[in-house]
């Protein structure tokens, strides 16, 4: 006889919960209510001791905690593939910013967060980490779709659709902190763009609000050796000494590409407790340069993963980019041991977690924590036989095999069907957007 | 009114021929005729000019030509996630090794090879090239399936459970090449292992056996630096100068790997016309180095892409590993414009097709040649909006996206159901040898 009440039960074949480090359970049941995971069990213990209307038995599944994408632009999934195989600077100046100033407004960002969000739920992602224009439209597609997001405000010198210099960037984003502050699944950020388009005086404000407010700082920084050079030859020093002065470096600061680091920049990252989002897919395609994964990693440096967007990666696959990290961690240090299965799954959940400064709430499936949590089929001729489950998720999987999505305890994806989206619709819509926006590039 | 018979039609949203290179044609038909291609022509015209008792409409579809696999270990399948995260050398000698000893088998080759096609059919892979312990039953296995293959025929000074050293090895390659002369499917070359495992005189042999029955021949060559080092410490000269002493650089070989070159080898590669197979996610897994493809195609070489046996990599999938080489070509070379799209498709396919000296018959979808070709989906969310079809292939697509296979004409899989291979049964097989072989590995 039961004598706990529960909201749901799920029983897995395995289950990966990061937490306790490269930990595996097999046949364990994990039990949910009022949204936290209240019990981790043995599958046969789970039915003496809890009762749930609802059960789900996955008997040939990995659950792991859901991912969490710690860098992207999620509205850009409507420019997935407008221009490819092109270096960062072409692709930003001659394509990305001429369609953004052209078509970027509430209803674009809306309409392709939308997009974006039904792509991260069918992908295994249960929390992302947005820095793009018009962040409350992308908060309420985040809330529609069900998932948990922190969106960094953009702020630049120049003016866009959004606002004509810092002042407007900054006051938006004052305005949606405020809008969001009681939504639990959003937090709002600063997102200033990069060192080379945000001058010192934004981003002293930027440092006196994130601290006044208490959120988090996204940007990125030294994606390319190109940046670099320039900033040397500008000013004579390199973006990261100017970002240490103006006191941005901090566990605030999520630094994201960081593919350009000397080794005192890599202790100076460790020393501040910067956080630093490894964007692999993103860097390799537009030939930015190798993070020093690795080596970062041995400093004790945070490292979270992101996609980056879709328009230059060109997918918000977690999955993909976490086997991307692992093989690339190996190539570039030459090490066949870098950054090992269960590892590059930590990276993907807890460090992400723990860059935005949630990983109270979420990253691992611990008791007490939200049951954000997604399941994997491996009963796929793919990931046959499977000698580790961990290993065949991260090297043999791929998205269309993650089943099942929960934020909360809230079902978002069940056995393939989204709960909460209307998918129809939205590649209608995505279609439609195509359209319009192929015309204009083609000009 | 129809003035000529077909076997089948396919009308395609688009079709990347890829011979004419980078090539696309919008709303077309394919028309077959005994397995070949007869036609290519505007799908409004298809009705007039051609009859088929089977059409099939594609409205969301790209069609491109069967993936060529150009070096794999099919049957290592089974032994898919048996060890990862460890150096070439350890994984060789403390596991790979010791369960091949154990296990391998003509029943072990079949049910591995079996396994192995049914992955690659259902991602998209049409030929692949083998080089495995019992190629006779690999090639039975490739039958049933209804692929291609090369099959390249194990060649190692030291003994294995197919034979105590060169002699049988060289006996067994000629049995099979007598074996499968008449089946068009199936190609029969020499394995030799690599530069560190076959000593000169069967070198020799293979050499005068390969120009005298005109057979290919496949090696892995400086796949290390450990392996150039040993080599120079034991002998004082770099592989490559040894193969070519011994007269294997040639348009007949195909050296797999390579990613240890000087500039003067990547000349001496071009001049002999030597083929090169990339392995990326092999490469990189293993940690073996960064193969210099731009620099091989720049120098006119011919690259082909294979994705290495699913032991090491993990999977058979040719899209995933595609992608992982466009990625890398731009990352090691920084040029974000090298191997685009097209590019790398390209290398895919028609490449492969050369490097086995098969490209009169397929690789491109061209009049005259063997209708072996696949179609993708790209009418799903992480595949829209679609502004390149290739790109979006390429970059964004998964392996499920795969709907149909074809090989000279006939459909290996029909909308995702495999028509040649019972999946539930090999599924079951592969999860019989899992518990067999996970036993013995942790002894």
């Amino acid at each position: 006889m039961s004598d706990h009440q529960a909201d749901l039960i799920v029983h897995a074949r395995w289950i990966a919960p990061v937490a306790p480090a490269a930990s595996l359970l097999e046949n364990h049941a994990l039990v949910v209510r009022d949204g936290r995971i209240v019990d981790l069990l043995p599958s046969a213990l789970a039915g003496e001791k809890w009762q749930s209307p609802t059960v789900q038995h996955l008997e040939t599944h990995l659950l792991t905690p859901g991912l969490v994408n710690a860098h992207t632009h999620a509205a850009m999934n409507l420019l997935r593939g407008i221009a490819d195989d092109l270096p960062l600077m072409t692709w930003l100046e001659k394509h990305i910013w001429p369609a953004e100033g052209r078509f970027i407004s509430d209803q674009f960002v809306q309409d392709g967060t939308r997009l974006a969000a039904a792509e991260m739920i069918r992908s295994g992602t249960t929390c992302f980490a947005d820095q793009y224009f018009f962040p409350a439209s992308a908060a309420r597609a985040t809330v529609e779709a069900g998932l948990r997001a922190t969106l960094f405000c953009p702020l630049l010198d120049f003016p866009t659709p959004m606002g004509a210099g810092p002042e407007d960037y900054l006051r938006a984003a004052t305005e949606a902190m405020d809008e969001w502050r009681h939504d639990p699944r959003i937090q709002i950020g600063f997102g200033p763009h990069a060192p080379y388009t945000v001058s010192d005086e934004p981003l002293q404000k930027v440092v006196t609000l994130a601290e006044e407010l208490d959120v988090p700082v996204m940007m990125h920084v030294h994606e390319t050796a190109g940046e670099i050079q320039m900033a040397v030859g500008n000013t004579g020093e390199r973006p990261l000494t100017r970002l240490k002065a103006l006191g941005l470096l901090s566990p605030r600061l999520l630094a994201v590409h960081m593919t350009q680091l000397t080794d005192e920049e890599i202790t100076l990252v460790a020393e501040t407790g910067t956080q630093v989002v490894h964007c692999p897919e993103s860097n390799l395609k537009l030939a930015s340069g190798f993070a020093p994964v690795e080596k970062l990693r041995q400093a004790g440096i945070n490292v979270a993963l992101g996609t980056d967007g879709a328009a230059s990666n060109n997918d918000l696959d977690m999955i993909g980019e976490a086997r991307t990290a692992a093989f690339l961690a190996k190539g570039v240090s030459l090490q066949a041991d870098a950054l090992p299965a269960a590892e590059v799954l930590q990276m993907a959940t807890l460090n992400g977690a723990r860059a935005l400064g949630r990983d109270d709430e979420i990253g691992s499936l611990e008791i007490g924590k939200q049951a954000d949590m997604i399941a994997v089929d491996l009963n796929r001729l793919e990931t046959q036989p499977v000698y580790d489950p961990v290993a065949q998720f991260v090297y043999a999987a791929t998205r269309d095999q993650v089943t099942h999505s929960w934020v909360g305890g809230r079902c978002l994806m069940d056995n393939r069907q989204l709960t909460t989206l209307n998918d129809p619709l939205i590649l209608k819509n995505a279609q439609q957007w195509q359209e319009k926006i192929a015309g204009a590039d083609r000009d």
